[in-house]
């Protein structure tokens, strides 16, 4: 061919080493890369052909572009200054493992498409039921709950939503009354799922003053809509909510929704991973008796996106909630019943093996290990935390529960925007600006993969020069 | 450290360039290896520990193991002899762009959280609302349409059903009445979708001899439910079923969809990629007025799973019915109307750059090429089929559009399982058996990337002897 061939293993070998270490060196210059990227809306468009080229180009062409249009168009989530939104960390085995599933290329919907992709991911999750002290019987392979790895915390969430919604309906009451629960300061995620699972009642409830939901407000919301002749059907607890990493009380959450039969979802996809250090159990007490449990190892262990889990109780109203079986996806183990078929454990039906990347994660870093950092990450947001409270001007208006700190200028909303403003004219650091209650704040998530004292103190010096 | 630092980029970089050519080799040899794992169920998870591990291992194991344990578990989908269920293909551009896309590690959400993953996606997609020769209005650029990248045509569908009964509800009529319209021909997604989304009355019409949705059968259903005081609310059209690649009438189905005030969506999953050739766009007269259109490059445009497009004639319905707004994902750029903001655009929140590999794929390859890869798998399909065709004992039973070749043994159903299993059993070969009318049948798949004349003609050797 005198063009080059797309498909040739040569090239490819020749290509995938030359991205590696593009992506060695990227990796390894990345703390002096500015962490925002400083384009206008529009402006990457523009710098690209307005048609599809009709030839082919080579490889070098594509890592050109790489530094030309596309690293100077992106947020560096994986700079050690990143504080912003909650860390969505990568890692060498990670990405080596994206990088594998990629190049094996398989489809894992049904056990018999990929025995390996299956095996590997429901044996990885019941791994982590152990390591995260969740209860033995959210094993595939003690059951009757099971892990499946989920594209994000919404599409769990979401999930969630329509089981509970069918178990809720399946005596004929109308799908308009169903009533869906969970804080005020729930993740735009619970309401957004159960809108699109069409609950019309979605109740935000009451929070205290550490952002926890109110269990008696809670009760109160369910009898008036039972009153109302509405229908409950599910309540979400957040451990670590997105907005402060606040803890509802689940064990008191789950007396309720046992009491009235309510599905009760836990939404941990943030804090999950502090769950594999035993001192921040007692966050999670209650949730032996929660119906399902969804947790993002792609944000704090070090895993790409996406990799979010999602653990149910028992798999039975998840499968039957879910499962439509085509003839061109029997097979002779499906019929048998004798495996996992991950395709009714969630909307789409393929999937990729993503579960790989998550075994060699926990592989290359070890459990120990994983620990520690996790307890790093902790220790230094209590530091920051420490200075905080300590500075004349600044206050921690929530709990430092996990690696979140949020925190607010004592002078008001233009005084601490005026520290964010500050903060992010730093190319080296980056926080999200938010609302509490109204009043501005600013959310520290310390947690990302390279984020060392080092980081925090120069995202401290800033702060103290600013305050 | 005494341990290996799991953060060394160093160790990245030869673990790296080990993985490259692991993967090279793998594929240089995967037609020497047998399609089909021999495993039985739970044979996988015996052979790895019962325990996460606690300290590190080297990445050699890791790699050990793909050989070990991965590579002898898996059906192997990039196989030239694949001819199952349809194409999953990877290629080298591809799966590089997932490895950078890794590496990079960036979060999509927001246009502000990675401008130039969003504004890729933009522009790559609206390249393609011109390579296939749909509507320009669906170009985000000239807009009022626009596409996004999801999962999987299962979540396209699913939300096409969402933004549908956000719609038929908006005056107050209940979710119980919606009704959801495709053939009997349908994909599973397609019930599955309108399942999850809530709809109680999903009608899977009638089709006609070519497996091709009959429009007189879906004016009746929608008559008879209007009728019934239920509210019709969404039609799905196939361009290329799962089941033989029929094609319903898009035109015809579009008539009554404008007619009733249908959402009306296309599922062109597979036979999407056959439009970049001008020849197959009579399949698809009619798409000037439909909704939403889902395709999935994952399939048979060499791209690696995941990667479904989902093109909106509106983004406005679809905007409205998914945003959701909380205070920490507020920005200037979003405020001021300026940018794209693909969390509204589907049920996740998260997103990784799938657009890198597509934009990849398209420059590897070049359009022109891509055209011939397809022209040839359907020219192999169509050989196949006259082959068949010309078997006294063999007979093709649905039309060949695309490449896809469905047939069946004159002498029934026991004669049909013999060849497909003869096929099945030469480690080289994979072909699905599926059911039409209640009679067995076998699907052959053209279009693995690797897929030449020799292989067809293996095929082709075995079905001769056995039929």
């Amino acid at each position: 061919m005198t063009t080059p061939d797309p498909l040739s293993i040569d090239a490819f070998r020749d290509a995938g080493h030359a991205l590696i270490d593009w992506l060695a060196d990227f990796h390894a210059g990345i703390a002096y890369r500015p962490i925002r990227p400083d384009v206008a809306p529009g402006e990457i468009r523009s710098r690209l052909p307005a048609a599809a080229p009709e030839e082919p180009e080579p490889f070098g062409s594509l890592l050109a572009d790489l530094d030309d249009v596309v690293v100077p168009g992106l947020l560096q989530w994986q700079h050690p200054g990143w504080f912003g939104y909650f860390p969505s960390n990568t890692s060498p085995a990670s990405i080596l493992g994206e990088l594998a599933s990629a190049g094996l290329g398989v489809q894992g919907m049904l056990w018999a498409t990929s025995p390996a992709a299956t095996e590997i991911e429901s044996h990885v999750l019941d791994w982590l039921v152990d390591l995260m002290g969740l209860p033995a019987t959210w094993r595939v392979d003690q059951g009757p709950g099971g892990g499946v790895i989920q594209m994000s915390a919404s599409d769990s969430t979401h999930t969630a939503h329509v089981v509970a919604r069918d178990i809720a309906t399946r005596d004929g009451a109308a799908t308009d009354d169903v009533v869906a629960y969970a804080s005020a300061q729930a993740h735009s995620s619970v309401e957004k799922g159960a809108r699109v699972a069409g609950y019309r009642h979605v109740r935000l409830v009451e929070v205290d003053g550490v952002q926890a939901l109110r269990p008696q407000a809670l009760a109160a919301a369910i009898a008036s809509d039972l009153a109302a002749g509405l229908r409950p059907a599910i309540v979400t607890s957040a451990i670590g909510t997105t907005g402060t990493a606040a803890v509802d009380p689940v064990a008191a959450i789950a007396d309720l929704a046992v009491e009235h039969g309510l599905w009760h979802h836990v939404d941990a996809a943030y804090a999950g991973s502090a769950m594999l250090c035993e001192e921040f159990r007692h966050h999670q007490v209650g949730v032996d008796r929660v119906d399902s449990y969804t947790w993002n190892p792609h944000k704090w262990l070090f895993t790409n996106f996406d990799c979010s889990v999602f653990w149910v109780a028992d798999r039975a109203p998840l499968i039957r909630a879910l499962s439509i079986l085509p003839p061109y996806l029997r097979n002779a183990a499906s019929d048998a019943g004798e495996v996992v078929d991950y395709r009714d454990w969630h909307v789409p039906l393929g999937r990729r093996f993503r579960a790989l990347k998550l075994w060699w994660v926990l592989r290359s870093f070890g459990a120990a290990d994983l620990r520690l950092r996790i307890r790093e990450h902790v220790r230094l947001a209590r530091e920051l935390a420490d200075r905080i409270e300590a500075h004349p001007n600044l206050r921690v208006v929530s709990p430092v529960h996990f690696g979140l700190v949020c925190f607010e200028h004592a002078d008001g909303d233009a005084a601490t925007d005026r520290v964010a403003a500050a903060v992010n004219l730093d190319p080296g650091l980056y926080v999200t600006p938010s609302v509490l209650d109204d009043r501005h704040i600013i959310r520290v998530a310390i947690g990302q993969a390279r984020t060392t004292a080092h980081d925090t103190d120069r995202l401290w010096a800033v702060i103290n020069a600013t305050a």
